[in-house]
C-alpha cells in the first residue's frame, strides 16, 4: 500500500529512530546441524538456471530445520557429512521492527553468516483495523501498536519528520507505512555482492484473542491511494472501505472468507489528531463510529497466497527511505509470488546488506488494485546465501541490478516505472515518484530486464531474446498503488532444455 | 500485429471488395446427429456462472461431432433423444477470406442456425515470410497468396483505398493485415443479441510441401510496430527480424522450435513496389536477398498455445474497419487463452452478427511484445449459440458490451485503451487510435468491466467487488502492439462456491 503525499525535504527529516536494537537475549538463536554439506556458493552458481538451484536449496534447508531435534546418525557408516549453521528466531515486537522506512543507518538486530537460517515474525500495519481480532492478546503485536495519550510503542511511522511538521499526521508522517522486522545483517556483505534469500516456509499468525480460537484475520483497505478511488459508481463518493477477512492459521483450509466491512469514519488517534482518511498507519479504529456490514461476499472463497509485500535491502541512495515505492533493492514489490518456495536475488547496496521484511499478505491479485491485499501477519523462515562480487564474474548474477524472483518453475523479473527511482529522479525523488508512474514505463523496464536476462544467462542474441519474449514470456501488472508502479515478466524454466 | 500509419479518409476508401462469396458448393455441409438435446439457450443462461456452461457445451459438441459417423443407438431402450444440427466446413482460399478488415457490407459465406457447428480453416498472413514452408503445395493458401505481375489472388489487403493513393503500398494499403475467413452469418441475429462462440477444437495446419513431410511452420516478425523497435541495443538499428519456427502438426510434441531467422531486406513485390519495411501483408520474401541465421534458440522449446489472434463480429460503426485494433465486438484481441476449450461471448452489432476468424497463432506471450506471435495457420471447430436480446433480461449477459472469454476455470474480461474506439474517438478514430493508447487506460477499462461483471453476475455491492478484485483478480497485459492496447482481468470460477 502507499500514500501519495509528498515526503519531507530530507534536510528536515531527522534520522531519529526509536525501536533501538534489542538486547541479544531478545533474539533466539539455535544451532542447527546441517545434514548436507554447507551451501557452497560456487556450486550454486554453476547450477543456476539448471532448475536445480531452488530445489537443492529448499531441500537442504528443510533438512537442516528438521534436523534440529533429530537424533544424530551414525555418520561413519552412512558417509553423511556434518557441518554447523545457525538458525535464528526474530520475534516481532516494538524493539525489533522499524515502521514505514528503510535506512542504511539502522543498527542490525542480528548478523548472520551466509547459509544461516532466520525465522522472522512479521506483523501487518493494518492490525488496528480490527484490534480485537488482530492485536489483542498477542504481546508482540500489542507492544508495536501500543498507543495511549502519552506514548506510542513505535513512535516513528514513515520517513517523514519526527515532529510531524509537514502534515501534522504524526511522527514520520506516514510517509511509508509498513511494519518491517529487521534489519538482518549478513556478515561480509558489501556493495556489489548479490544476496540470495530463500523463503523456506510461511505461516499465518494465529489470533491470540481467546474469543477467536483457532482463527486468523487480515484486513483489506480500499483506500484513497487505490486505482479505483476516483472512479467509484455507488454513493457516497469518495469513500474508503475496509474489509476484514478470516483465514485458517493451520493452512488446512486454503481460502479466506470475508467477515464484514465498514467505511472509514474520521478517527481521532490517542494523541488527539483526527484522521479523516487512512493517512497514518496504525491508527486504532474505534468501531463505535463505524457501521459494520456483515454477510458480505457470501459463497466467495479467496484462495490464499501467503507472501511478503515488502522484502528487501537498505539502499545507499538516501538515509531515510519511504517504504512504499519498490526499487532495485526490492522493498514493497507486492508480488504474490514472493511466498513459500520462492527465492529472491537482490543486489547488495550497503555494507551488511541490511535485510528487512514486512507487509505480510494472505492474498493479493496482480495489480493490488484497491491499494492493499489481505494484510495479515505472517511468520517466514528464510535462508541467506551471500554471493560475493568477486565470485560473480561470468555468472548470470554478475550484472544483477534489480530484484529477481525464482520459483520452482519460473523466473520472474521485476520492472518498475523507474528502476532506481532514488537515483533516476534526483533529490526530490521520494515525492516526485508519486506523480510520474505508468504501467507503460514499468513494461518498458521489465522488457529491458528480461532481454538482458536472456542474453546473459542463455547467451542469446538480441534478436533471439526479443522473439522469445514475444512468443513465450508473459507480462503481468504487479501493482499500480505503490508510487513506483510495477510490471513483472515471467519466463518459464521449462523453455530451457539444456544441451542433452 | 498492427501498422501504425493513418488509415484513409473514409470518403476516399471505396468499399470495393474482392473475394466475392463462393458458390454454395465451395462450402461443405454435413448433417450432424446430436445425441443430446439441442442446445437450449434458456437452460444455458440459467447455468451461466455455475461452472457448467462450458462443460455442457463442449461435451455436447464433441458428442455431436463424434456422432456423425456413429451407428444409431436403439433410442427406445436408452431413452436417448435425437435432434439435428448442421456442421459446415469452411475452407480457406481466395474466395472465402477477406484480408485486413471487418465490414458489415461483406456478404456472408454461409448462414448458420444457433447450435450449428462450423469447422473453419484460417491462414496466417505471414505465410509468405517462408513461401516454401507455408504456402507451396497447399492449393488454398497458394490461391490466397497468388501474386504475379498482373494479378493478386486477394487484391484488397486492409481497409485503405483500393488505388493505393494514400501510401502507395498496394490495394487496401495494409491498413489492416489479417487474413480472415468468413463472415459466417447467424440466422436471426440482431443488434443487442449476444453471440456465444465455443472453440471446440484447434488443429495446426500441416505443411503440404513434400520437402517438409509431417511438419508445420510459423513466423514471428519483430517489426516496426513492436514495443521494442525504438529500444534496440545491438546494431544495426533499427531492424526488423523474422524468425521461422517449426511445430508438430499432430500436436503430439507440445512445443515449437526455432529454425532460422533473417533480417528484413527491402522487398520488391511482383507489382514493382518496394517495401523497405514490413508495411504490406503477404509480400513474398525473396530469400536471395536475405541472410538466414540458423542454429538459433538452441535448446529452447516454446510451449505451444494454439489460438486465434483475430475472432469477432463486424461492428456497425463503420463500413470498412482496419482489422488491427480490437474493440467491443472482438477482433484482434491477441489473447493466447482464446484457444481450444474457450468460449467467447460477443455483443452483436449488425444483423446476422457476421463472424470472422483469422490471425492464427501457434503461441504468444502476454503483451505480444515484438509485434507478432508465432503466426501459424490453424483450423478451428466452432459452435455458435445465439442469445437473443429478449432472453437476456436479468441474466449476466444482459449488458454485455465487450468480448468476454470463459475457460474451464476462469472468466477473462478484455479491457482496451478505448473500449469502443470507433465511437469513442470520432470520425478519425481509425488513425487516432494508433497514437492514444496506454496500458494504464486499458487497465482502467478492464477494472471497470470486472467490477460490473462481479456486481451483475454475482450480485455484489461495489465495495465487495472492489475488495475481491484487489485480493483475487489478476490483471495481465494482453498486447501493446495493436493500436488499441489491451489488459485482461482474470477471475477464477473456483472463487464462487454457490449456496450449497
Amino acid at each position: 500500500m502507499q500514500h501519495r503525499s509528498a515526503p519531507p525535504d530530507p534536510s528536515t527529516s531527522e534520522p531519529e529512530l526509536d525501536g533501538a536494537p534489542p538486547p541479544a537475549a531478545a533474539v533466539q538463536r539455535e544451532r542447527a546441524a546441517e545434514p548436507h554439506a554447507a551451501p557452497d556458493a560456487t556450486a550454486s552458481r554453476r547450477t543456476f538456471l539448471r532448475g536445480s538451484l531452488l530445489g537443492a536449496g529448499a531441500f537442504g534447508a528443510a533438512g537442516a530445520l528438521g534436523a534440529v531435534a533429530a537424533p544424530e546418525l551414525a555418520q561413519a557408516q552412512t558417509g553423511a557429512l556434518k557441518s554447523t549453521v545457525s538458525h535464528y528466531h526474530l520475534p516481532a515486537n516494538d524493539k525489533t521492527v522499524h515502521w514505514g522506512f528503510f535506512s542504511k543507518s539502522l543498527p542490525p538486530l542480528i548478523e548472520v553468516s551466509s547459509g544461516d537460517f532466520v525465522t522472522i515474525e512479521t506483523v501487518t500495519h493494518h492490525a488496528n483495523d480490527d484490534r480485537e481480532r488482530m492485536v489483542v492478546g498477542d504481546p508482540g503485536v500489542e507492544s508495536i501498536f501500543f498507543w495511549d495519550k502519552t506514548r506510542k510503542g513505535v513512535n516513528r511511522r514513515g520517513a517523514g519528520p519526527m515532529d510531524a511538521s509537514l502534515f501534522g499526521r504524526g511522527a514520520g508522517e506516514g510517509l511509508g507505512v509498513h511494519i518491517c522486522t529487521g534489519p538482518v545483517a549478513v556478515k561480509g556483505a558489501q556493495p556489489g555482492d548479490v544476496l540470495e534469500v530463500r523463503i523456506l516456509d510461511v505461516k499465518l499468525r494465529p489470533c491470540k484473542n481467546a474469543n477467536y480460537p483457532g482463527k486468523a484475520f487480515g484486513s483489506n483497505a480500499a483506500a484513497w491511494w487505490g486505482f479505483h478511488y476516483k472512479d467509484l459508481i455507488e454513493d457516497p463518493k469518495p469513500r474508503e472501505v475496509i474489509t476484514i477477512y478470516e483465514v485458517d492459521p493451520t493452512g488446512e483450509r486454503d481460502y479466506a472468507k470475508a467477515v464484514y466491512n465498514f467505511r472509514w469514519f474520521p478517527q481521532k488517534d490517542p494523541f488527539g489528531t483526527l484522521h479523516k482518511t487512512i493517512d497514518y498507519p496504525g491508527v486504532p479504529v474505534n468501531h463505535a463510529y463505524t457501521k459494520k456490514t456483515t454477510n458480505i461476499l457470501r459463497n466467495v472463497r479467496v484462495p490464499i497466497r501467503p507472501h511478503f509485500g515488502v522484502m528487501g535491502l537498505a539502499p545507499k541512495e538516501a538515509d531515510m527511505v519511504d517504504s512504499i515505492p519498490p526499487s532495485y533493492t526490492g522493498g514493497n514489490i507486492d508480488n504474490w509470488r514472493i511466498g513459500k518456495g520462492a527465492t529472491m536475488y537482490y543486489p547488495v547496496s550497503v555494507p551488511g546488506a541490511l535485510f528487512s521484511v514486512g507487509d505480510p499478505h494472505a492474498s493479493q491479485g496482480d495489480s493490488e488494485l484497491c491499494g492493499t491485499a489481505i494484510e495479515c501477519s505472517l511468520t517466514g523462515t528464510f535462508q541467506f546465501i551471500l554471493h560475493p562480487k568477486a565470485s560473480l564474474a561470468g555468472t548470470p548474477l554478475e550484472t544483477l541490478d534489480y530484484p529477481l524472483l525464482e520459483t520452482q518453475t519460473e523466473y520472474v523479473l521485476h520492472g518498475f516505472s523507474y528502476p532506481n527511482y532514488l537515483a533516476d529522479l534526483g533529490p526530490k525523488a521520494q515525492s516526485d515518484i508519486y506523480g510520474k508512474s505508468s504501467v507503460d514505463l514499468a513494461l518498458r523496464d521489465a522488457f529491458r530486464k528480461l532481454r538482458h536476462f536472456l542474453m546473459t544467462t542463455q547467451g542469446l542474441s538480441e534478436d533471439e531474446a526479443i522473439s522469445l519474449i514475444s512468443v513465450a514470456a508473459d507480462f503481468g501488472i504487479t501493482q499500480v498503488v505503490d508510487g513506483n508502479w510495477g510490471v513483472h515478466g515471467v519466463i518459464k524454466k521449462s523453455l530451457f532444455v539444456g544441451e542433452g
